[in-house]
């Protein structure tokens, strides 16, 4: 028998070797991300310009080429409570597919946030906290991350506004109870408090809101206020960094059971997940130590790796934000609505597009129908709800470990389960009623969204 | 420093050590459970008679008196997908106590049914697949078992009905979609289908049903099938011998870390969760090697152990189950509506029943606003929130951890957080919003349920 079968399901890493520091891909990679322009004078920004927008320890990390960054101690003790997550190895999954491969999944759900973005809402919030800041705004479309600064945020004891999207704090009343049991402040957006929410209103009073929109007001109520600085959860090269424990962990794991990924998938919206954790895989890819193939999935119906340009754009609706380069469908563009909410987003993190042009990673689209379909297979088998985002991954490993089958290959396949489906329900329940359609994604939307680019 | 500060947060037992028996209470109890009674003749009832309700295995096992009973291999299998649950030392609820006592609490929250209710899940489809049912049923109030045994009759391949209380149905649709997610088909209580719901609905077309109903109707569905049966999740002798996992666990982790329970706490509604977790430290008292005091919480609202009576009394409300000697309040008591779903149970499991009146257990009640307050401290402290069932033991502890304070004790207090409250958030939201009254019991009520006892 040459199938390693005495492996652990979970394989639970000793606290005392949770990560120490954060690793910084940047310092690898062969391109860096090209630099953040100004989104009125277009030049590029440095920290002294981003500490406009974040605190210090913030800007200096966002632009940082150290390998290392130490993770402050009372992060480290935060992330005690709920980290190192567990390594699965997905056997009743094996079994189903009838495969000769071993595929394994990084869980990120086990914590109240449902999902990794705790992750970086703990050190965001404590590097505010110790710079003095004395308030926090930000946005918030599935939940998960207006959740994950909720609790952070509460744990420190900061207040916070959240703005919702207003028609997803309506369909989702739980995700706005749990931030608001966090003592957070829930504003369905677009809101009367910011003069961008005003405008909008008074345009359109019925209108549902967009992250957009959401971003807009953040930025406007944090700005606006003393003291008071916003955090985000995605795209940005500060909380890939962060979500490097992730990958660390997964590494340190695998070494546990004596294996190496031949293939690591994580699902791709703004590229936090995923980033995370593919950040040292991708370090041993290039220091010639290991060669296995990276894989991005993100939903057909907002395809920005796979249909998008490499090219500066803004990375929020109002333009307000640095302009960043990276893989985009154009800040203009309007996915379709589909149920994985949390990776509806135009463009895709700086680090992330520079890998896939580097032809480092790979990325593929999936409509979510198959997606679904993948999600409910692993519910089923391996009694555990994934999010639609997370399933994305779920797909491709299955759909590598299928091809395996077929060649009789016994492939070490990995991916990053980021959160639980607990609140996706009703997503569930319009899938398998029949009503899930697969967003059809015409010229038309790529150009228009292509025609909101900034001038080169 | 005399408290031990260096212990980790989350205590992991490794796979391998994984309880491979079940501990059965029972064998070592001073005075057992007096006989079941047969509902009509009033004759105690053995294992021939309990197997017109439960197969072979399970009914031996309700009434047996091994020590330890081999968990089947198949079983064991699939407690690996989520077992062992962790321990977790609560630290950050310590520091907001300021109290020289180390809490710690067993989670079972950890898995998609969202409580401790998967482990006898499991177990119960299992033994009904090998004795070759084809189908079975079961009832749900607060949804919690109704998920458990929808995604462990999905995983052995049982079609399994659910009859959910239709208001809870109405009131939680995430809760029927997770169970529907795994196949089964969730009938909203009273139904048409049984001759007990059609009666219910000719008096009252808009009954919103009672786990009481519910009950009757599955019995009644799967007497009237061909190969089908029922399964209950909570208060009988062999569900209670399932959770003795939990116990086993807790007891072994402890070891890891060198520290021994002064006390150990559970919430009380049926006693599944509670009689699971004490079930070896009652053993260790017993014999003479410990201490512990151990402490059922249960609502005020539903205080069958704290103002109930030791007397026979019949399990379900329409009187079809054996009887059994409990405390109860009488199965015509109706308690208050409160959020605590899984804790409106009027009687209490035998096992528990009979040690609390041998005096080896304590018990107490509380009103759910006190219940709320622990639970939101504990969700802002641990970051994670609890099961309004399970804060009842999470105030018990808090409790506990300020007398410590008052007197300098180091006291060890361990409490079984028996599952999450993410499908609970409007229960939050009405206590956030001051809504959440404590149910007034008047003595009319418990003369009432008093009433409906049997005569003896």
């Amino acid at each position: 028998m040459s199938k390693k079968d005495t492996i652990p399901v979970r394989v639970f890493l000793p606290e005392e070797k949770n990560p120490k520091f954060y690793y910084n891909l940047m310092a690898d990679m062969p391109n860096r991300p090209a630099p953040y322009l100004h989104p009125a004078t277009k030049q590029p920004v440095g920290v002294s310009d981003l500490m406009g927008v974040f605190v210090k320890d913030l800007a200096e990390q966002e632009l940082s080429s150290e390998r290392y960054i130490e993770i402050p101690k009372e992060v480290q003790e935060y992330y005690r409570m709920y980290r190192p997550s567990p390594l699965h190895r997905a056997y009743q999954l094996e079994k189903a597919l009838d495969t000769p491969a071993r595929i394994y999944y990084k869980y990120e759900g086990q914590n109240t946030s449902g999902s990794h973005k705790l992750n970086s809402a703990i050190p965001q919030v404590f590097y505010n906290k110790i710079a003095g800041v004395k308030s926090l705004t930000t946005e918030t479309g599935a939940g998960q991350w207006g959740t994950a600064v909720a609790i952070a945020a509460n744990f420190f004891g900061l207040p916070l506004d959240v703005f919702m999207v207003k028609c997803s704090a309506q369909q989702k009343p739980h995700r706005k109870a749990v931030i608001e049991t966090y003592g957070a402040n829930v504003v369905p957006s677009p809101s009367n408090i910011t003069e961008s929410g005003r405008k909008i209103l008074s345009e359109d009073p019925e209108c549902g809101g967009s992250l957009g929109i959401a971003i807009s007001e953040a930025m406007e109520a944090a700005m606006g206020r003393e003291n008071t600085r916003y955090v985000l959860g995605s795209v940005l090269n500060h909380v890939i960094l962060h979500q490097s424990i992730i990958g660390q962990e997964a590494m340190e794991q695998l070494q546990m059971v004596d294996e190496y990924p031949d293939i690591v998938i994580g699902c791709a919206g703004g590229g936090s997940n995923l980033g995370g954790m593919i950040a040292p895989f991708v370090r041993e890819n290039l220091a010639g130590r290991a060669s296995s193939r990276i894989i991005a999935v993100e939903p057909s119906a907002c395809p920005s790796l796979t249909r998008g340009v490499f090219a500066y754009d803004y990375a929020d609706a109002a333009c307000i934000c640095p302009i960043a380069k990276m893989y985009t469908l154009g800040h203009g563009f309007v996915p379709a609505s589909i149920h994985a909410g949390g990776l509806r987003y135009h463009g895709m993190s700086p680090i992330v597009s520079q890998l896939y042009n580097d032809k480092l990673i790979e990325a593929r689209s999936e409509p979510q129908t198959r997606v679904f379909e993948a999600g409910m297979l692993f519910a089923k088998t391996e009694a555990l709800l994934p999010a639609p985002e997370s399933a994305h991954a779920i797909l491709a490993a299955i759909d590598e470990a299928k091809r395996c089958k077929e060649t009789g290959e016994e492939k070490v396949i990995v991916f990053l389960l980021s959160g639980h489906g607990y609140f996706d329900l009703g997503a569930y329940q319009n899938y398998m009623s029949g009503n899930a359609v697969d967003a059809q994604y015409s010229d038309e939307m790529l150009k228009s969204g292509l025609d909101s680019l900034p001038a080169a």
